[in-house]
């Protein structure tokens, strides 16, 4: 067991809501999930095994939105972070070039399945081509995560469309972690495409469901797929079958769920943003998704007094990849930022952090 | 990808349940779940991650089942599958023995942790004690199955004594999968016991919703637990919260379900187990579980032959350690039993099976 990160790490943190604790920590919607999603679901009365592969009308559905797609294009996963722990296991060797810094998860998935990592560093929080171009030849794939979670940003579209041309012509895969294609503030998503390209999605984020486990893959490559599907059938099977209903209804839920959503997520951004730069703290305006990822200096220690003493929590950098910042999820009520800033000033009188 | 068992493989059969179709393939319960479990469920609003460990009622509620347990010995899983695949990815090295015939994923769930298996080959169905004692030495742990998918044999209790015994003294993990406790014939369920131990279980079988995908493990090595929930932060966070609602309520559900659910195994047990003895068939007759495992000649062209013509499907014996062996679910009415019997019976003429 090589990945214990620390006695305070998201293993201790997922899923823990003490009273008066700001958790700036898991990322998460605290946003209800759409009303269609949970009411009047009838659960099935036969719980047999469903397919490995998922549920047809869920991966019907799903190809609607994927150009050219069928059915046979999905592996519905138990959340984005099966299906990369899968696809990384059915390889089992080569290496994966992963942007610095990169989600907690993706380092330990990628080691965990034999596979080796090589680092390209983010520059201001986005992708270095010309890095890029040098570190990705002789991997066998890369992993792109925009918006990004830790950074909050969100790759240029030019740039997207370069890793695509460049990896076509290598031979290199691109895994797409898009969980956050729907919170992108300045634009749409550009979807990545392509042969070589596998698409990792979820119904957490978006629909606000993320207990429910619900996500997928997408690829047009039929030995990544039959391969994902294979292991599965070892190592989960299906996934849970009252899920799949939850997402399939989830999906018909009109747009305006989205968009309203996303003017909640707008205002608590510019909120944070703002609050931690009048507050002194050098970060990134974030593009995308629900992060914040500002400079700190003595972080662990600034951690354990925002939580022992103000029952505030947040992430440190250091899982993600990058030991000098400190990562907060602004998924709160902007009544509890506030509480939350609040606490981040008076602990920063106690603790030198910038 | 190492594990692609056949064209013909459960991967491909599992889930699928065509018109006509009579399967003794997948190993699952057809009767319906209890109603409890599935009427009146209020789908719950707040569907944030859960604990990574599993929901703290449902962790309680079983450790009432477990001698002097508390709900921090349960990590819930995505099924039995998932507790044993991270089990043994949590310790990624040494030699686990494994009875042999064993049941198909065993094998893929060791080797890919990198882990090495280790054979002990069953008399008659069942653990040869002696072998046992020569082969465990060196091993880190050995992986139990009683009641056995697939050969449907239950260890006698002094057998099950005896490995408490020997691996508590030689420090090995017994890891017990006793995903069918509740459908022994013949007498109570031996629950091997141990700071050693690590149960497996599922809501699967006991309570007819495998595709709710709700197992779990149960030990008092605060290690093994700490391990797998840390690994299960990256490879699935918390399994499906409304999977868990279900799972504790049906472990609600009067006894009498499980009873009557029984009384139903054992009719259909004896009316394949009749069956495939006046058809002249070699097997042994099942004391737990729901399967039936005959020798079998040229099991792959009987396979095809019953496929092809018939629409019947069973598993080749192969896929468990055991070529000259074909594997039968009885997970269906006695009707369709009868049916599949007739349609074995035609296809024996075709093929040379005995």
């Amino acid at each position: 067991m090589k990945y214990k990160m620390d006695l305070v790490s998201p293993a201790v943190f997922i899923g823990k809501q003490g009273k008066g604790v700001i958790s700036f920590g898991s990322g998460q919607p605290d946003l209800p999930p759409p009303k269609e999603a949970i009411q009047g679901i009838d659960i099935r009365k036969d719980l047999r095994y469903g397919l490995i592969q998922g549920e047809y009308p869920l991966r019907e559905a799903l190809s609607n939105e994927y150009p050219n797609s069928t059915a046979d294009n999905f592996v519905i996963t138990n959340g984005a972070s099966e299906a990369l722990d899968l696809i990384f296991r059915a390889w089992g060797k080569g290496k994966v070039l992963l942007p610095k810094p990169y989600y907690y998860s993706y380092l330990p998935l990628v080691e965990m399945a034999g596979m080796e990592p090589v680092f390209t560093d983010l520059v201001e929080g986005r992708i270095d081509i010309d890095d890029f171009k040098k570190k990705i030849k002789g991997c066998k794939a890369v992993l792109i995560n925009s918006p990004s979670n830790p950074t909050g940003r969100v790759e240029l579209i030019e740039t997207l469309k370069e890793i695509e041309k460049i990896t076509a012509k290598l031979g290199v895969y691109v895994i797409s972690d898009e969980v956050y294609k729907d919170l992108i503030y300045e634009r749409e998503n550009y979807h990545i495409k392509g042969g070589h390209v596998i698409t990792v999605n979820s119904f957490s984020k978006t629909y606000a469901m993320c207990g429910v486990r619900v996500g997928y893959l997408w690829s047009s490559d039929k030995k990544v797929v039959d391969d994902v599907i294979e292991l599965k059938t070892h190592t989960s099977m299906n996934t849970n079958l009252v899920g799949q209903d939850m997402a399939l209804r989830a999906m018909a839920v009109p747009k305006k769920y989205v968009i309203d959503q996303k003017e909640i997520w707008r205002k608590r951004r510019d909120r944070i943003y703002n609050g931690f730069c009048e507050l002194g703290f050098d970060l990134w305006r974030p593009e995308g998704a629900f992060y914040i990822f500002p400079k700190c200096r003595n972080a662990r220690e600034f951690l354990a007094t925002l939580f022992l003493k103000y029952k505030v929590i947040f992430y440190l950098g250091e899982w993600f990849g990058a030991p000098d910042r400190i990562r907060l999820s602004y998924a709160l009520d902007e009544a509890q930022i506030d509480k939350g800033l609040e606490c981040i000033k008076a602990a920063m009188k106690k603790v030198r952090c910038l």
